[in-house]
């Protein structure tokens, strides 16, 4: 028999998650049954919960997968691109996002994926660099900016969920300005 | 019969807001039993729930007062002293009222209380007064100015209840840099 080749399987557990992250918009966390995660998914329970253990665990994958990415683009991108990013996420699963990642606040295999996701050292490397070349302030350490933009993330997260209607423009010259003051060299008022 | 007293009426419910707050923080909204409400708040059922139609009526009562006390600083003290007030709240409270307002999101009746209690109108008028002395930027709408200032505390209560400790004086600076820049008057770079 031919082997599965490693693509394959990544292929197929990236297609479920994404399915899942569909149904879950949708429906809800509790909504979301295995009937309509099947729907959803296009495969059958059995192929699913080959891939995953359990709808919570389906649930973290795609959590933590999200956090990961808002990481890389924090990392390589800049504070202004994972504002924006936050900012176009599909407000019904941000909301999905919110919620359960609240209810499961003192769930400690939550806790655990999400720290097995975490970047803070690539993260805080990419605010480092910024600071040497002269695009965040130094005055303020590396790790109180990026506490800063995790409030900001989070605080977005809620506005949007509760229904506010958020003008991203002014806020990324907000966020930027805060990040840039301080020490930065600034134009001489006349 | 003498008449029962404004005040006497105002002190009662205010002493049974503060013996809910004290069991809400310290078992969670669902451990809060109607035994529990009584110990804490040091009067029988029947007390309580003349002065409150329901466990759910306290804790919209309480999350109702905070906010208006967060937005009469605001809008009284300035940016600064409510990040302070935000962070200087038990961090047990601040737990169940995220908790509950997330779970509370589509609730018709929290989203009617809480919208009674706000006092948008103030908090603007705050801001704009703040902008005309020279102490905001007047480059960003005073919308805006307010949707930053409520991500950052939404932001704040996130991070506080999901373990984070914050750095204040830090978030300060860059929370009041990002909120001073853009026309305002600075020191000339050498």
């Amino acid at each position: 028999m031919p082997k599965v080749s490693e693509d394959y399987l990544a292929a197929r557990r990236s297609e479920i998650l994404e399915g899942a992250r569909r149904a879950f918009a949708k429906h809800g966390y509790e909504g979301a049954t295995v009937a309509r995660l099947e729907e959803e998914i296009g495969l059958s329970r059995g192929a699913i919960f080959h891939y995953f253990d359990s709808k919570l665990d389906l649930f973290v994958a795609i959590a933590a997968a999200d956090n990961l990415r808002y990481q890389q683009v924090l990392a390589e991108e800049g504070v202004e691109a994972v504002v924006r990013t936050v900012a176009a996420t599909d407000r019904s699963w941000l909301s999905v996002l919110v919620e359960t990642e609240v209810r499961l606040w003192h769930d400690p295999e939550l806790e655990r994926r999400m720290e097995a996701a975490a970047e803070e050292d690539t993260v805080l490397a990419g605010l480092t660099r910024a600071q040497r070349e002269g695009k965040l302030r130094t005055d303020i350490d590396p790790s109180a900016l990026l506490e800063f933009v995790m409030i900001v993330l989070n605080g977005m997260a809620v506005r949007v969920v509760s229904g506010n209607q958020l003008d991203v423009d002014s806020l990324v010259r907000i966020v930027n300005d805060g990040l840039r003051a301080g020490d930065q060299a600034v134009p001489c008022s006349p």
